[in-house]
């Protein structure tokens, strides 16, 4: 069996992890998480969103989180942006990564973001078109590729379809989301050997939610296809609020002690990693969802 | 990639669930957990231990738990056999089916029961012979094939002697555990290509706890190496009262959910068993560690 012998991952959990928690997290502690999971060896991590502050209260003043981080040589520092408000936030702020996101059926567009992939990916190729002008560089996102919690069966074509897409405006990553975490590993490799088609190996990420508890297995399906992005959150923490019944990433814990023991190169130091995870669990007042954490309670 | 068509699952739930529970559940309500997982599909089960009562308060009664079950023909109804006292029980309560376990390091077996590998093998091997003189059918555990929590790493070499042992002793399936749950995919494929050296593939079952969140990507890989039985508990519920830090078995929901996107027939029916998820977590007054069952709140 080959497997790769490293791999990047991208950290989550400061954005797609606390933007659906219950408690509002301080500025000055989102900005302690980031620097933290940058010490914990984490290249890229998203840092934030620049969407409405009503909408997502949890993600307001994410431009002076962002302007409040050491940021390290070569780290992506990543901000979501959602439309063109967010794009002009994202220059204003110099962010030098952003990310955009779109849907693989209308059913979850239109509820999540009330437009259709069509009028959807039209305000993408304009987003990333003006972002590349100002030399920042995009990462794209696609939700519901193993399934739809408004419509069922995801089609493969339509994703494929999609990454071709994000990659041709220009997007250096695709990220795959199993938003609400109902894929299994054979659909894993059968969605990523038809992506692999479409779009370079290197350029693709995985997503999963570990709503079923499936994520973990099917990340190891995902390796032995050759991909070696993995997106992952400190704790666990996640889910989508838009997605009913969506809860929790897989944990960048559970994920790391897996790679350890598969020998793939992270840079990611499991300790300190850990203690990251008590330290926010402790902010957000909720244990961690992280098993490897769980089990490290001595740490805490 | 080749995986196996089908699978039998064993439902360990009434025996290595309870036995680690602080809530003791009433011999009606243990009675009824096996009459329903019956019901669900599992064609075996671990019904009962018989062990000291102080010991294992949790498992007192459990020849009575026995005699009430309504036996399906062709199932597997399994008690847990630690010495001639409980082997003695066995035959005094008609039991058809028993369980033998070892451990693959002395420190593990010192520590869970008092004596060496040695010396327990030798007890063993008296306990098999008289059983298959009783016409009982005799499972094999093997503890800690993928890590010890006294020793550390554990020996391929070890793990296999045991498992051949345990076959030529007379046992008609050797399960192995990683009952601290440290093991990641890649030592499972090389574990149990080494053990199917050794005894066939049809006897070999794999048994994982669930501590570092490992047991569905291992399980993935057992199913890759040709493996088709596989332990798993009712809600996750489990652990080992003798190792440190050890917490749940696989959930039989997370594994069957998984079973399933794969097109691997276990015969089990999921709503039914995560009704009974919910049943036997409502008696312990515990949420279920099975995520597909809390995604499945509704069902409640």
């Amino acid at each position: 069996m080959e497997l790769p012998s490293q791999v990047k991952l991208v950290e989550v959990g400061p954005r797609d992890g606390l933007q659906n928690q219950p408690v509002m997290v301080s500025i000055a502690h989102r900005v302690e998480l980031i620097e933290r999971l940058a010490q914990c060896g984490f290249s890229a991590i998203e840092t934030g969103s620049l969407v409405s502050a009503q909408r997502i209260p949890q993600m307001a003043n994410s431009e002076i989180v962002y302007q409040h981080i050491h940021q390290r040589p070569n780290a992506e520092y990543i901000m979501l942006v959602a439309n063109q408000q967010g794009l002009a936030r994202a220059i204003s702020c110099q962010a030098k990564t952003i990310a955009v996101f779109c849907a693989a059926t209308d059913a979850f567009s239109l509820n999540n973001i009330h437009c259709s992939i069509d009028v959807s990916m039209a305000s993408i190729q304009t987003i990333v078109g003006q972002a590349k002008e100002k030399n920042m560089a995009v990462r794209g996102y696609i939700s519901c590729v193993l399934g739809c919690p408004f419509q069922g069966v995801v089609q493969i074509d339509k994703v494929c379809e999609l990454a071709a897409k994000l990659y041709e405006y220009g997007c250096y990553e695709v990220s795959l989301g199993d938003t609400i975490g109902v894929g299994t590993p054979l659909q894993v490799i059968e969605l990523l050997s038809a992506v692999k088609k479409v779009i370079p190996t290197d350029t693709i990420a995985v997503h999963f939610h570990d709503t079923y508890g499936q994520s973990l297995a099917n990340i190891f399906a995902a390796l032995q296809t050759g991909i070696h992005i993995i997106d992952s959150s400190v704790s666990g923490l996640g889910g989508c609020p838009f997605a009913p019944g969506a809860s929790g990433n897989i944990s960048s814990e559970d994920l790391v002690f897996m790679l350890n023991g598969l020998s793939i190169k992270t840079g990611v130091n499991l300790d300190e990693l850990i203690a990251t995870s008590w330290f926010i669990a402790d902010l957000l007042d909720r244990p961690p969802t992280a098993k490897v954490t769980l089990a490290n309670a001595a740490k805490h």
